[in-house]
């Protein structure tokens, strides 16, 4: 039964495709959205119809950005020989709020993964090994997450990687930082107790 | 720093402000967005645009529709003379989706809340009592959360409909369908107890 227009009904279905929002919290979210039409609404639509038209994947590292070259590639202030490989790119938005990387990054757009059915192909590790060729890159630093795909495509890439001459790292295992040791599977603890370091 | 362009900082700053979205998700669901570009981001700016230009409040019972009066209110084969009382829209929907209640509604805007300063004239009382003098209504169904300040604004409307000689009821309180006594509060198995019916 029509409960209400046929446009909002459209609104809350396309709403409820977002990750993070069910059908409920879609229909909470428009009941919201209508209430504050002119301070949330409009400017919504707009924000959204402006990043239909600009929105890009960066060429070079795979970004998201509403330029190409992307913000970070452009930055001549940042170190061009060290590329931190992430597997998406929230993971590179993650590090770059962290503040803790100065050069530059590429983004696979994935991990493999035998279950899923990705290979080496479906990422973009080609163009990883492209950039490493053009002499520049020094240091690329693995920052997959620590799942199983996640380890086995670092393991990939080092292989790769081997005789081009570059220096392959990883992000450290261990504890995290306000992490109390009672609650930390016996893996983490496995790795922060062979990485310890002198104090 | 920047990471991405402005245009999509605003984007994601827009979005966090949707209730169920905070500032991570935000991210999450613009890069998801950004990701299927033709398929949810744009027919979502084109729906967002469309909600701006047609979406309305219906002046009669105050359910969010395309048009004035609503759907709901518009429909002949509704009982005119059965009026559900909710707070918000939302509970309305919810009403609808349940199938439960064949005749009009009748939306307050809030409850009356003492702590957060909301007396009967910030609520649409006064346009529910002129719906009820105009004689065609015979019953009020209070469908207010069962909260202190739901109770309270039920008794209230109670009290301002005496003399008018429509029949008041509310929603039954009980133990929820699928419940388990175990985890119920006291409040709702008294209820349950006192209302208890003849099997």
């Amino acid at each position: 039964m029509a409960v209400t227009g046929p446009e909002i009904e459209r609104l809350i279905q396309l709403l409820s495709k977002l990750p993070g929002l069910g059908p409920r919290s879609a229909r909470r979210a428009v009941l919201q959205l209508i209430k504050k039409k002119e301070t949330l609404l409009a400017p919504l639509a707009e924000a959204m119809a402006v990043a239909v038209d600009k929105a890009c994947i960066c060429t070079i590292c795979g970004n998201v950005d509403t330029q190409d070259p992307c913000t970070i590639c452009r930055d001549g202030a940042r170190d061009p020989s060290a590329i931190c490989v992430v597997e998406d790119v929230g993971d590179l938005w993650a590090l770059e709020r962290a503040g803790v990387h100065k050069g530059r990054y590429h983004v696979l757009g994935g991990v493999l993964s035998a279950l899923d059915g990705v290979g080496p192909n479906d990422l973009h590790i080609g163009a990883l090994i492209e950039r490493v060729q053009k002499g520049e890159v020094k240091e690329i630093i693995l920052a997959m997450n620590a799942t199983v795909d996640g380890q086995t495509t670092a393991h990939y890439i080092t292989d790769r990687l081997e005789g081009t001459g570059v220096a392959v790292s990883r992000l450290a295992h261990g504890v995290p930082v306000g992490g109390e040791l009672d609650y930390l599977d016996d893996g983490t603890l496995a790795a922060a107790m062979k990485s310890r370091r002198p104090f």
